[in-house]
Order: C-alpha cells, then sequence, then structure tokens
C-alpha cells in the first residue's frame, strides 16, 4: 500500500457485526481504520470497541473500502464508494455474491476496482455489541473477483482477509453463489421447514425429542430478516437446489404413497423400497464429503459414551481422565438426559484409542457405555 | 408378576442391540431372562454378554416376551410368541406402532395381551456386539397400550420400562406414529435430503461447510436398511409430514421464483419476501417448541466462545477453570478451525454468566470471542 505508517489505510462502511469485527482485528493487526455507518450511534460504539476512528471529511483517500452493508443494500454502496475513492479498492462482504456485482456494474462503477469477498464469519447475534476481534480467525474468507477486477486489487483483498486470521478461497461469483446455495442456504431453508412442523404438536409429542431431531433444527433459531435478504439475494442458486431436493421429495413422496397401506401379508412394492433405500444412501454418500477436523479429509472416529452427573466439575474432570489417559479428544457432544439430573457425553476419538479409554474410565470410575 | 424368585421371567426375542442390551439391564435389575435369536451364534453371543441365559423347551412361561426384531417382522413374531405362551404380555420394541399392531391383529392373535413399546434409545452401530446395559438410562420409552389391552399389561410393561431406567410416556399408536413421523423420521428425510446433494459439490465448495451444514446433515450417516424398515413401516405418517413440507417448500420455491432476476432498481415482490421470511419465523416458532435440558422447558442460554489448541488436556483445562469459576456449562459445542492447529468451543451458559465467564477465563489466559 501507499502509506508507510502501517499496514495500510482501511475505510469501514457498515459497523455491525462484521463491520465492528473487521475494524477491531484490523486496527490490531496494525492497519489504520476509519469507521462509517448511517447510524452516528452506530459508529461511536464501533470507535468505543476499539474498531478504528470516526470518518470525517479530511480523511485521506483509503487503500481499500470494505461495505459490511446489508446484502439488499451493498451493491450501491460499493457503486457509490468506488465514485468517491477514485484510487481505491472496494470490497463487500455479503453472503450473495453475483446480485451485489450486479448491482455494482448496473450503476455503471468502475469494476476493476471491486473484488467481492464473503467471509464465512457469523454469530446467532448480530450489531456491534456482539463484535470481537477474532471473529475471522481460523475461518474460511471467499475472494471473488470479477471478470475486470485488477490483479492487484485481488491480491490487497486477500493480503487484508489474510491478516485479521481468514483461511482463503478465491471463487468466482457464480460459483460461489451455486457453492453456498447447497452448503448454508439450502441446510437453513431445511432446518427451518422441519422445525415449522413442531408448531402444533402436542407436548407429549414434542417431549420425544432426540438428539437428531435438535441437530437438524438448531439453525432454525436463526434471523429471519437477515436470511430473508439472503434468499432472496441468492434466489437463482438456491431454487436451483431446491427444485431438485424436490425432485427426490417427490420421488420419496411417491414411493412412500405406493408404501401406504400395502396388505400386511403382501410383498411391497420393490421399487418403492428401493427408492426409499437410495434417499438414505444418497445422503451417507453426501455426508461423507464433508471435511473433518482442521480442513482435512472427512474423518472416522469412534464414540465413547460416558455418563456424566450434572455437578458443577463433573464434565472437567472427565475431560482431565481422557487426557491423562493419554487419548486425544477429537470431538465432544453432550446429551441431555430426560428427567434426569445426568447427561450423556459423546467423545469422539480415532477407532484405535477405544478400548483403551473404555477401560481407563472405567477404572477411573466412570459409567462407560461403550 | 407369579413368581417369586427376582423380579420376574422376561424372554427376548431377537438379540440385536436393543435386544441384547435389554437382557443385560434386566438381568442386573434382578429379572430371569432367557434369550432367543433365529441365529444360535447372536444368541450365545448376547449370553456371553450378560443378557440372561440361552431358550430352552423346559423354559416355564414367561411373564412378559420382548420382541425385539426389526420392524418388518415384528407384528408376525409377536403374534406367534401370543399363541405359544396363553398367559404371557407380549411387547415389541420397533419404532413404527400401528403396522405391528395391524399385523398382530390380522393374525388372530390375543390382543389382551399385547402392548407395544418403543423405547427411544440407539446407537450408530448395531448388533449385540454393541450393546450396553445402559442403553436405555434416561431415555424415552414409549408405552402404546391397544384398545384391547388389558391395564395390567399395560403396567407390567411399564414396570419393566422403568426397571432398565427410561422415562416412560404413555400414547395410543396412531398418536405415537404421528409424534415420530414429525420428531425423527422427517428429520432424518430432511437430513438425507439435503446431505445427497453435496455429492457432486467440487472440493472448493465443499470446503466452505460450516456448522450449520454439520449440523443439519450429522444423522445423515444413517443405516440405510434400517431406516427403509422405519419409513416404509411408518409410511402414511410420514408421507403425511411429508406433503405438509412440500407445500411448505412449493410455497417458497413460488416466492424466489417471483424474486429470481428481478431488475435491482426495481421493488422486488413484496408478497415473495414475505413468504420467504415466514418461512423462517415458522422455523423459528417450531424450534422454541424443543425441551432443554433435562426434560424442562426450552431454556435460552448465552454463549462464550473460547479459542482451544489443539493440544491433549488443552479442553479439559478450559472445563476446568469453568468450574473453578463457579460457572455452570450447560452445553458445549466444539467447531474446529479450517487448517489451523486450534478449535472453537462454543461454551453455553445461563445468560447472568456471560459477564463473570469472560472476565474469568481472560484473567486465565484464554482467548475469549465474548
Amino acid at each position: 500500500m501507499a502509506d508507510d505508517t502501517g499496514a495500510g489505510r482501511v475505510r469501514v462502511v457498515g459497523t455491525g457485526l462484521i463491520g465492528a469485527s473487521l475494524g477491531i482485528a484490523l486496527t490490531r493487526a496494525g492497519y489504520d481504520v476509519v469507521l462509517h455507518d448511517p447510524s452516528p450511534t452506530a459508529s461511536a460504539l464501533a470507535r468505543d470497541l476499539g474498531a478504528g476512528r470516526l470518518a470525517s471529511a479530511d480523511d485521506p483517500e483509503p487503500d481499500l473500502v470494505v461495505v459490511a452493508a446489508p446484502p439488499d443494500v451493498a451493491g450501491p454502496v460499493v457503486a457509490a464508494e468506488l465514485d468517491r475513492w477514485p484510487g481505491a479498492v472496494v470490497t463487500d462482504v455479503a453472503s450473495v455474491k453475483e446480485a451485489v456485482a450486479a448491482a455494482v456494474a448496473a450503476a455503471g462503477a468502475d469494476l476493476t476496482r471491486y473484488v467481492g469477498s464473503h467471509p464465512m464469519a457469523g454469530r446467532e447475534r448480530s450489531g456491534a455489541m456482539a463484535a470481537r476481534a477474532d471473529l475471522f480467525e481460523g475461518r474460511a474468507w471467499v475472494v471473488v473477483p470479477g471478470a475486470s477486477s485488477a490483479p492487484a486489487a485481488v491480491d490487497l483483498v486477500r493480503r487484508v482477509a489474510e491478516a485479521v486470521g481468514s483461511v482463503v478461497t478465491v471463487m468466482a461469483a457464480a460459483e460461489h453463489d451455486a457453492a453456498v446455495a447447497v452448503v448454508s442456504h439450502v441446510p437453513q431453508v431445511a432446518a427451518s421447514l422441519v422445525a415449522a412442523r413442531l408448531r402444533d404438536l402436542s407436548d407429549d409429542a414434542v417431549a420425544l425429542a432426540g438428539q437428531g431431531l435438535r441437530d437438524v433444527t438448531r439453525i432454525a433459531a436463526s434471523d429471519a430478516r437477515l436470511w430473508t435478504q439472503i434468499l432472496a439475494g441468492n434466489a437463482a442458486a438456491v431454487r436451483s437446489v431446491l427444485h431438485e431436493v424436490r425432485a427426490d421429495l417427490d420421488d420419496l413422496l411417491a414411493a412412500l404413497d405406493a408404501l401406504t397401506g400395502t396388505d400386511a401379508d403382501a410383498a411391497p412394492a420393490p421399487g418403492a423400497l428401493q427408492v426409499v433405500a437410495r434417499s438414505i444412501t444418497d445422503g451417507n454418500t453426501g455426508q461423507a464429503r464433508i471435511p473433518g477436523k482442521h480442513g482435512g479429509g472427512p474423518t472416522s472416529y469412534a464414540s465413547v459414551v460416558v455418563v456424566v452427573p450434572d455437578r458443577p466439575g463433573a464434565l472437567a474432570s472427565l475431560l482431565v481422565d481422557i487426557g491423562d489417559a493419554g487419548v486425544n479428544l477429537e470431538d465432544l457432544r453432550i446429551d441431555h438426559g430426560l428427567g434426569l439430573p445426568f447427561g450423556l457425553a459423546e467423545v469422539a476419538v480415532l477407532p484405535t484409542a477405544v478400548e483403551h479409554l473404555h477401560t481407563a474410565l472405567a477404572e477411573r470410575g466412570w459409567r462407560v457405555h461403550d
């Protein structure tokens, strides 16, 4: 960057969760950060959290502008910033890329200085009050050059993303939108549709909820306003994937229709059973593609289930004992018993460690389920 | 029961995961358990695991027969056992109840002595080798009387379920099947359909997988053979719920179609955005009905996110420090960073404890995200 004081000048437009967190992280990384938000209160709050200093009329041209505005206004704001700062690179952080790039192009702005971004970080809460310096650390950040983006502009955005601890992937906008439709947007839709069916259940029925339902519907608690913008902004890619899901669902429904009311003595239609089985095996295959720990390939772990009394420190002492046994804890999930004062801790370890761990924990008085 | 030696006589038919685990648990609870399986090897294995003794021609009539056979043969086996033991109560453990009851009735067996069961316990692995004494502890067990079931028969099944540590709910078969369709079967379908879309993704796209996708698709690793039987056995209830899901999906698809290709300057169809928003808010409402810890009402917890280095004992020391801070750990989830040697531990605590915990952990050198 053309500045020898610090790492460079960054102007953050929009000081909600992402913008404020970016400001804090970049300030700590030695960047000179100025903050702007349509709401003076919001920018003042971000400044108070250490995200940078308030923008003023005397500011020199920034090296990079980060537009951290909601997806539906990101495009016009990017275009306005490109026009205002003729030498600056401008990026945005919206989780949809084609719609934003199209809006920038439609505004006639200089596309050589625009590079899209999608930092895939987030939290249930929004707003600057939830901001944190480490929001991006270890998370994916997708850099999305346009056809006209200057290579130097792409490099700049990449370096800033890495400066806040992200792991950078470069993708074209269409490829990005199609990818997030499958790995993020459609899963949100599925969680919401499944959860919606719980609204009118009796309390007795809901009491049968197990870990499977909890896992599938966890993200059904997401913010409606944000997700309406995301789904609307990526409507084309999302509908494309949802059409494929509906086709699979229709096949399954036809098979279940064929199986409904089948005489208990008659053999069920073999084609129908095969369709049902394939729904599950196709899911097995797809799920196995999800990367395992620390970005490596999918890994097979084995589970050891341990009864953990609901006392302060109980879970901690379990993990101490696991560590003392010399076994590395790969993952941990806690399942809550129904109306009983304990939980079940499912500890994932390498399969070769299971037997040893089982013995070690049992010797220390734990009730181990495997 | 009409026996003064021990808690009673139970005959287990089918010594896979459920049957063998039940045998072990009942034996420890003082019951006299005999084991039968079509495979002599399977029953011998269960016997070796402490599930009971092998059935023989000299066995007295049992008080209770538990048919732990796969869902598609449970009905005929229940009928055969009812005929063989004219004084015994017979139950089964299949996760679908109407289909089994219908098969028992169609066989002309004595329905006064049949009471359906559904112990809602299970593990990723199947077979007697995965059996454990505590499989049912703290888990739900649904007792499903038929219209003709004798009250004493219902009581007997209930007592046995409680003897192995289950929390018993009583429901009619139709109510049960409708409930598990919503809380278990349709979530499985959703997870599988979403995961199936991952099969053909590029590695770059799959690398963008986050915790949301992992949560939604975790149960997509389920066993196809078992789930084909479950879905086929509960086809009527499952298709009914899936039809409702498809109707919601169709509404959403129509809205996304309306939003696709909308001119960036034109206002998006307001009705379409409302439909999209409602998909999410309906999911918010449904998800909030899921019971929280230990069977109580849904609870609001706050999250504290802590960076945990990937060293043996690191997570354990975090939990020790949380305990030392006097804060009760309500739930714990671990998110793995991409290609970096640390994970992010999301610790759920009461909202009133967040600030204190943040301070306490930071003082002990932890990098806390909130």
